[in-house]
């Protein structure tokens, strides 16, 4: 009976080490492999030989890693080159697997990793080499086409919404409001910052404009729905995608901020602050607040998203499963049955379909202003970041494991 | 028989409509007032006559307004001129209070709040009026005397810790980390950054640094320490307080300082940006990250304290019990009793003493090199970040309820 691997790569999530608990579960379930090894800091880590035994680790342990945030295996970008092109690297790696008797190789990762597993099934493939590999999704950016959603977003649009509801009370408290401006990441693709519009008070959304990087944003078109709705209502919430550009395509975010530090240095500041600049030129107001979530949205465990967990989890059992039956350069994708009793399916798509393409917001889910968006992305958004999770505390805060 | 008003002053807490629902229950017990009316935006909406009858609310919408986040009544920063030297805005607000046949008049709120209390109180002495004045405590900031803490702190803190262990576990995931540098709130005191303290993984803390206004900030002695650190772990995580000042006490960033508060209070930001800067200039790494929480710390009621919550509820209610007694120009205060079977009571203080006073962070908890703080510290926080709050749900995010 030979062994497994399972590493992780790029940024962050809160859910990606249950992914690789599923997975381990599946395992001692189903007995496939006779160990599952955890590679540290992804490739990259593996070609050092940062190797563990996660068989090994206790229950508790696992258990921890289960509900814990980011990559408690480490991660790395580290992107092969092309098989034809160079080997050396692939031959090492392969060396490396069979000196741990290694049958499959899981990564958790997003579009990169995927681009990994299909260059590294292709290589194997090409040298009669007889060890598979199988993806399996992970990005908050919701990003992968081919599957409904990817596992990670649901918490991070729980954050979001959630985040956006509390900053949007804190902001509203004064005779004299003014302009406050919460900054998503996204630079892609606009399902973070679109996902804010299931924040709601007595059904009402919180937000009066939300900014993604697939409308093209006009500055004179944004500074008079600015104006105009500031004096209509003495207050405005806005949420905007770190993404956004202009109508050649150019990063919003890329334009001058102009705040200087003490020595004169210009502080690039992300978009929020560089819109923020911007309403406080026209002189309507001098109240306007902006503020960056930052990496809190891909590692707060505390406001995850359970139903998020979950299909992390199941991702991963499934990874297992698919691995059993010979599956090969393939990602585990998830498959919305039905909106209204919300349920999914699990199944495969070839790896190197989902490297080469970006699953972009759809444009039919923006309002024709192109400062909203639709019910319909609120429906398809609301089952995603259903119910709580259920952490473990030590000294009152939750309690965590990694391994990198 | 006569009534009562409610109203919230200053900066927002997870906590702060706690207290109203503490007070509107204690009053549906021992009926000491008729009616409880909500001032809306503080002094200066009750000076506008917005005032609602929060009597006459559902209960439902009650249980809602408790949980949730700011000042649901609205806020305001307006400072009463000095008894002595103008009355007419006194009598323009006993005017109004006399309208609505009220008797005593609570404000939640910090130190300003509470010279607004203990100079209404004096007017009211000096002019024979029958109208009486009690303070409940509340600011993230914990920097009232004559009470162990106020209530809204523990809520911050918690959310401060349980944000320093995410983002840390986010800041480590790569062979090659950097450094990241977490700023809180705190402008005079170091409450809140040394709260993060509490956050621990495997029982060693995740900050090598924390810096508090009240240890004189020494840059080289800054960049000396980050370097090391940087050397022998490869990562730094850092936190800093907003308030840190250097030998003359000036604040070490005041470069994004623009505008100044009504009441005169610098606006700071940015210092950990500042930080970032000067350690990229000593060019031993190029990844430095830094994050400001802003006011997600005082508004992040989905990860409040319940402690915290319960205590807001009783010191709204003791404020109800000390006016039925008759008691005028104080403020409700928490005693701790014990730290390690934590129990707390409640007693009352003269407001203007509250007022004219600013409680420290003790220099006694912090070490001797000014960049940690003690044991006797954390054993100070623990026990006020206890417990999760029981949120409603609706649209899978928590449900909330204002009147402003």
């Amino acid at each position: 009976m030979s062994n497994c691997i399972i590493a992780q790569s790029g940024g962050p999530t809160s859910v990606i080490n249950s992914s690789v608990v599923g997975l381990l579960n599946a395992n001692e379930e189903l007995k496939t492999f006779e160990k599952v090894y955890g590679g540290l800091n992804g490739i990259e880590g593996i070609l050092n030989r940062n190797i563990i035994d996660l068989s090994s680790v206790s229950d508790e342990e696992i258990n921890n890693f289960r509900f814990t945030p980011s990559s408690g295996l480490g991660s790395c970008r580290y992107k092969l080159k092309d098989v034809e092109s160079y080997d050396e690297e692939y031959e090492k790696l392969i060396s490396i697997l069979r000196e741990y008797d290694i049958k499959t190789f899981f990564y958790v990762g997003g579009n990169d990793s995927m681009d990994t597993i299909a260059k590294l099934s292709k290589y194997a493939k090409i040298n009669n080499i007889d060890i598979t590999f199988i993806g399996i999704p992970k990005t908050i950016d919701n990003d992968l086409k081919f599957t409904d959603h990817t596992p990670g977003f649901g918490s991070a649009a729980k954050f979001i919404g959630t985040a956006a509801l509390e900053t949007y009370l804190d902001a509203s408290v004064y005779i004299n409001n003014g302009i406050f401006i919460l900054e998503t990441m996204g630079r892609d693709t606009g399902w973070l910052a679109a996902s804010a519009c299931l924040a709601k008070i007595d059904n009402k959304p919180v937000a009066d404009f939300i900014y993604l990087p697939e409308a093209e944003f006009d500055k004179d078109k944004f500074l008079k729905d600015v104006k105009e709705k500031f004096e209509e209502q003495n207050k405005v919430f806005i949420i905007v995608s770190e993404g956004i550009r202009d109508k050649e395509g150019k990063f919003v975010s890329e334009f001058e901020c102009v705040s200087q530090d003490t020595f004169g240095h210009a502080q690039l500041g992300g978009v929020s602050n560089y819109l923020r600049m911007l309403i406080l030129e026209q002189g309507f107001t001098t109240r306007v607040k902006a503020l960056e979530l930052g990496i809190l949205q891909r590692c707060a465990m505390h406001c995850a998203s359970d139903t998020d967990l979950t299909e992390a989890y199941i991702a991963g059992k499934m990874a297992l499963k698919y691995a059993a039956e010979g599956e090969n350069g393939k990602m585990v994708s998830i498959n919305r049955k039905c909106n209204e009793n919300y349920e999914v399916e699990y199944s495969l798509i070839e790896a190197d379909k989902v490297a080469n393409n970006v699953k972009y917001f759809p444009l039919d889910w923006i309002n024709p202003e192109g400062n909203f968006v639709t019910e319909e992305a609120c429906a398809y958004f609301e089952p995603l970041i259903k119910d709580m999770p259920n952490l473990t505390f030590e000294g009152n805060l939750p309690k965590f494991k990694v391994f990198n």
